[in-house]
């Protein structure tokens, strides 16, 4: 065993020089086992040891495992960190279940003692066992393809080298080495799911396939390898699709429609996940829906998901936590010549000039003898209608709008210059009514000097 | 249901205008619901229904099944194909498991009606509970992640329009139709496994998750779109990498090592499976021992599996069914001028000439006064040397192969031309004796005419 724990180190480079190693230690067969076999690596290559141990409260032995663990990290002069938590208490307090608390509570206690002794590898007990509980357990609770991948050999900082083994190939070598351990009473209590699966569930499927374990964990390897794989290929497709990070994603719907639909899920997935932060809580049916949404008919359409809000615009997508809040409607009037700030968009101004200039998106002239005073300058309103410049007829500003592809947030941000009637959808069009001629004596120049974002805005 | 049944047939395109459709029909609830639907369906397309039943002599109300549906099948007008076949004493003919004879002689009886209709599509009543029992009947047996797309909604001809509902809906929905059906008593015979799968193993994880069929089938789901993905991307690289469809397969063994580790082996499973036939008893194990050939420090290495063998020469991997026969030795002997067949290989020709002639990968020649005759044109034998064209000193044969990279099998077939020493290794090298010279009186003049093979050979 201890030639194939080396083995398993070295191929998957689990372990390198100077790297300090918090091991968890309860007492029992696993963490035992894990403590003795590093001790024994730690020879080789230098790596320093130490131990964590919780105290949990949750069991009347628990002070004797607490005094086991002491004795022994003693005996092999293995620097130990004791947390102690009354684990039933603090689920009380967080209104969550035993089994949940006591995850939460290991995690953060391994953390801290982490920190405390600069900690950058955090080696766990998990055998192939745990691996095929952890991995009935999701099939039970439900789960996508990623799941099965179940626990890695190494996940970030922890280390779990003892999955490839299983419980007999532990105590064995523990019987071999002479070395004793504490048996945690609470693994029978069946109450707890975790234990149900590894004393119900795991036996009977046992006795069709002896070999299960094996298999199960032969599984979460083969899923681990292909998920790196598709982790390569999501990524691809994500470099290509993300347009801005700006307010969580905008994704270029047209490109991301070619991508396979199950690459496209797993990409969708993972902006999810980007977003809303963690993927706790994620369904596959959310995932469906915001597929649906990038195929919909309707340009306009959105999702409002868990701590999640998906909104289709034309040929974007924008994932983000929440609903983007509706701009507020603005109007301004200017009496003659002058200046008004509209914010967030820029700078809007009137004035009187002798000579013709070059019209721009950002400049256009009118006949100043034509234009009644006063200007508004104002957001768009239902109803609204223009004479666009080149046509003959009146256009709705909402149809015009529709035809550039404007989404709807900005509908509502681009100033409209009205006196009577509509003369500039400011960026993109001015209507044709007063057009300076060749016995316009005064042209009324307007200019607008956009902010960053409007100006940016490809309209 | 009748809604979301067509639904299902429409969007995964499992019927088309003018199908001939054969149905399944034990007579359980799940065929008669099938069958019922699909007439519904028979009405908008214009599909031809026909159905098959199976008297399997398993039970003694076989007989009032087959009375059952040939009632059925007769008040709704549909025609009934009946075989009969003992299962029983078919499987001990074979010497199969009755599990195992059942399904092979299920399948041959639907292949065997659908060709007697004529029939381009087999509709099977499997639903989400059957796809559960099949996905865990796998995990049970190993399986990696192909294995839990378990059933599909269509593969090849067969197509399972049920599969997305629950047995309680197929029940729901007879009641609501007033339909009966009859009960197979062998269903709750539980030394069968996928019948102690059904009675045991779900109900126990049920008991965790009730909506754990659900879970599966929607696993199943996302399990079979992402197969989907795969084969496009293992397609990809098997058009990349396969050099030649040549007795087995040749792969370009540089270009497979540059592929991800999960796609490589699902490539290298494509491969073995396209030579065995099947899949049938191939195991990630053997995949993974193919793949590590691929990364040998050993240019020559090979591995017998089963029904497959693998041999990797320098940079190419063959994959084959069976281990390729070690060419036969061979040894001709040339007094004079002559000609001699070297079967598989080509011919060889020695003549004497006045002129010299520019020498070519398939043409060398001597000076006839310093050879000395007989000429022997033979194979490869351990132990035999010559001094390349060019160097001072001898070299091994063997040797001057390694370094050329000719692999095992050419190694033996290649001809040596030698004349006390060896003169020429026919495409490859001449011997630097016997040059000819300005003083040079008569030419010998060594030719060969390869055959397809040797020639293509690129050395």
């Amino acid at each position: 065993m201890r030639e194939l724990f080396q083995k398993i180190l070295f191929e998957n480079r689990l372990l390198q020089d100077g790297d300090r190693v918090l091991v968890a230690v309860s007492g029992g067969p696993d963490s035992v086992a894990l403590l003795d076999l590093l001790r024994d690596v730690a020879s080789d290559v230098s790596i320093a040891l130490f131990a964590a141990h919780l105290d949990h409260g949750m069991r009347a032995e628990s002070g004797d495992d607490l005094a086991f663990v002491e004795k022994l990290c003693s005996d092999w002069d293995i620097p130990l960190s004791v947390k102690r938590v009354d684990v039933p208490l603090a689920a009380r307090r967080k209104g969550k279940g035993l089994e949940e608390t006591a995850r939460e509570v290991r995690r953060d206690c391994l953390k801290a003692a982490a920190r405390e002794w600069n900690c950058n590898v955090i080696a766990l007990g998990h055998h192939q066992g745990d691996q095929a509980e952890t991995l009935v357990h999701r099939l039970i609770r439900g789960v996508g393809p990623s799941g099965l991948a179940a626990m890695k050999l190494r996940d970030g900082e922890v280390i779990r080298p003892l999955l490839p083994f299983s419980r007999r190939q532990i105590l064995e070598y523990l019987g071999n080495r002479k070395l004793s351990y504490v048996v945690d009473q609470s693994n029978f209590d069946t109450r707890f799911t975790r234990n149900r699966i590894r004393h119900e569930v795991l036996p009977l499927l046992e006795s069709f396939n002896p070999q299960l374990e094996k298999q199960l964990f032969q599984l979460s390897q083969m899923v681990t390898e292909e998920e790196s794989y598709w982790v390569e290929q999501e990524t691809a497709v994500l470099d290509d699709v993300i347009l801005e990070r700006d307010e969580g994603l905008w994704l270029d719907a047209v490109r991301l429609r070619k991508v396979h639909p199950a690459l496209r899920k797993r990409v969708i997935r993972r902006c999810l996940e980007t977003v809303r932060g963690d993927q706790a809580g994620l369904t596959y049916a959310q995932i469906v829906a915001a597929d649906e949404l990038l195929f919909s008919s309707r340009p306009h359409a959105e999702l409002n998901l868990m701590e999640c809000w998906v909104g289709r615009n034309y040929d974007k997508l924008h994932i983000r936590r929440q609903r983007p809040s509706v701009p507020e409607p603005f109007c301004f009037e200017l009496n003659g010549e002058g200046v008004v700030e509209i914010p967030g968009m820029g700078r809007f101004q009137a004035g009187l000039a002798d000579r013709l200039a070059e019209e721009n998106r950002w400049c256009v002239e009118f006949d100043a003898d034509q234009v009644r005073f006063p200007l508004i300058v104002r957001s768009f309103q239902p109803g609204d209608s223009f004479q666009p410049a080149g046509m003959k007829g009146n256009k709705k500003v909402k149809d015009f709008f529709i035809d550039r592809k404007v989404d709807r947030a900005w509908r509502l941000r681009i100033p409209l210059v009205a006196a009577e009637k509509i003369i500039w959808v400011v960026s993109m069009r001015r209507s044709e009514l007063y057009r300076p001629s060749a016995c316009t004596e005064k042209v009324l120049k307007l200019t607008f000097k956009p902010e960053k974002a409007f100006k940016n805005l490809s309209l």
